[in-house]
């Protein structure tokens, strides 16, 4: 790979792909819907701290993160202004370091171990992590209230609340998923009443527009998408592509190979897609592909296929390349990734 | 995480684990089945320098890998000795250039253009590979005589044959697993008639003891094992483990939070295993799980999940840490990883 590819055919494949007007069009949709700090962009979708940057100068200067690594990586970035670790800890030592070093940090909550794991570590803001459906982390709504007294007396200010729901991201029923997301926010609306503090955090991707309880949104998928919230009916479109080689032609079995496999793609939702015909199955550093008969392949040729699952995939790889058409006109380093 | 961590406790989790005595069972076990050059040991399963060198210094001096940078980086840890490429590219100068540093490279070929690909990049000898029932590479056996015929007229050297009996590895049915074996084996060899050469490369972790017929088996998943290869009855036992931190416990729910998801998962083979209770489901960065209830867990706990396939998941880490018992007595990095 040239030092500056300048086309797709310069890179080395598997290589994963950015369309940069599909990325755009999905960049400026949100910020429209969610403007500044309404959104607090997720960066665990990404684990990139170009991509948060454009989203920082855009005006998004709060970002969540999934990781410890990924608040240390933004703080490094400079991009420190606001962050949200929403995910529970045992050692927050090396975010207390982040704290020192002149950034904001909150970290979430929903035990009395992991308040006191905030505060032994150096972490003065939290927020109540409150479960509002999703069989994961986050506190009893009933017993928010008395965490947030414990925090107060660690001497730790209270930020608000937040909640995931993310059971109900992907419905495609967009009207029944809007009942179904006001009664998990009234949940978490009830367990403010008891926390106080000026922050509900919620949402995803999947219920940006219909998440109207929250006060700001954790969403970062949408930038890229994916085959499976494609399927949901939302206004972003799909920005991520692996690109790949085709390595070996079946012309019998009327079969071809390419050469990306289930180590540059998740298979947590299934199979990639391949718009020129179908996937067979995908081994390790392969896939099998089935040419529509009217698009056949040939040995060489590069042929894109869809993620079924954005942010898992772009965690398998060491860059993102944006792509205008064919022309290679940026990488953003996925430089967060790992732990 | 300290420089030097001593035991499990010192580790920032999720972090991948190999219990170092199960793994010398392992390597022990295919040494002696298959010594020296009848293993040419697969480095696509666990993408490190450093247990290459372990296999190296067993007498293992062979070695096979599915990616150019396996091949690149193995050259330069002084592993070079005879690296074959163990499947097709397009753009084979890279290998070329480890060539001329010294090292033997044999490439995967099984058509016109990737036979070109390897002799204008400066690769001099090749296997020819041949389909043997797989859905993916290898050319038609009737076809080999004729690609080796090319290769010559390219001034390659035909090192003789390769085929991957991929769908025949993880039977229950040993029995009948081995008649499915000779049967493929059977076309490796007609075409080995009309190719010429001295090996015949085939096999993996699943076949290593039935694959009679190949003079070199290549295997790389029997070091670790996985709850997939598990079933199937080898002499091999799991050696690698996801270490996590248990952050949230839902008690009137019945479910516990863990710190290592999809992201630190393959899910290509399903779910984890849990040997405490069972994997309720895995998200990006937690597994929850439910532990049984003789066995229940408290925030801060530490407990390992078992991967489902080893291959994959040991490539969404930057390190294996070897551990005997909770001690931490080695860390491997798994340095080869990416394109």
């Amino acid at each position: 790979v040239p030092a500056a590819p300048r086309t797709i055919h310069d890179l080395a494949t598997p290589a994963l792909l950015v369309e940069r007007s599909a990325f755009e069009h999905n960049r400026a949709t949100m910020s429209a819907a969610r403007p500044g700090a309404n959104l607090r962009a997720h960066v665990k979708a990404f684990k990139s701290t170009a991509v948060a940057r454009i989203l920082h100068d855009a005006g998004h200067r709060t970002f969540c993160a999934a990781t410890v690594k990924e608040v240390v990586g933004l703080a490094s970035a400079g991009l420190g202004d606001d962050l949200l670790l929403a995910n529970e800890v045992l050692d927050a030592r090396r975010l207390g370091a982040v704290v020192r070093g002149g950034n904001r940090v909150t970290l979430a909550v929903d035990s009395d171990v992991t308040m006191r794991a905030a505060a032994e570590g150096g972490v003065p803001e939290v927020l109540i992590d409150v479960n509002v459906g999703l069989p994961r982390c986050g506190c009893d709504p009933g017993d928010a209230g008395r965490l947030a007294d414990l925090a107060r007396s660690l001497g730790l200010t209270v930020r608000g609340v937040m909640g995931y729901e993310g059971h109900l991201m992907d419905w495609t029923d967009r009207a029944r998923q809007a009942e179904e997301v006001e009664r998990s926010m009234a949940l978490l609306l009830a367990a403010h009443g008891d926390v106080g503090g000026d922050i509900v955090s919620a949402g995803g991707t999947g219920t940006f527009d219909i998440n109207t309880w929250a006060n700001e949104i954790q969403a970062g998928s949408y930038l890229f998408m994916d085959t499976h919230y494609a399927k949901v009916g939302l206004p972003f479109v799909e920005a991520l592509s692996l690109l790949t080689t085709v390595i070996s032609v079946n012309r019998a079995g009327g079969w071809a190979v390419v050469d990306g496999g289930l180590k540059a793609l998740a298979m947590d939702h299934g199979n990639p897609s391949y718009a020129g015909g179908e996937v067979f199955f995908c081994s390790d550093e392969h896939t099998t592909i089935v040419p529509a008969p009217d698009q056949p392949v040939a040995v060489g040729d590069r042929v894109r296929l869809a993620p079924a699952h954005v942010d898992p995939t772009i965690a398998k790889h060491p860059v993102l390349w944006v792509v205008d058409g064919e022309d290679v006109v940026d990488s953003w380093a996925v430089d967060l990734r790992d732990w």
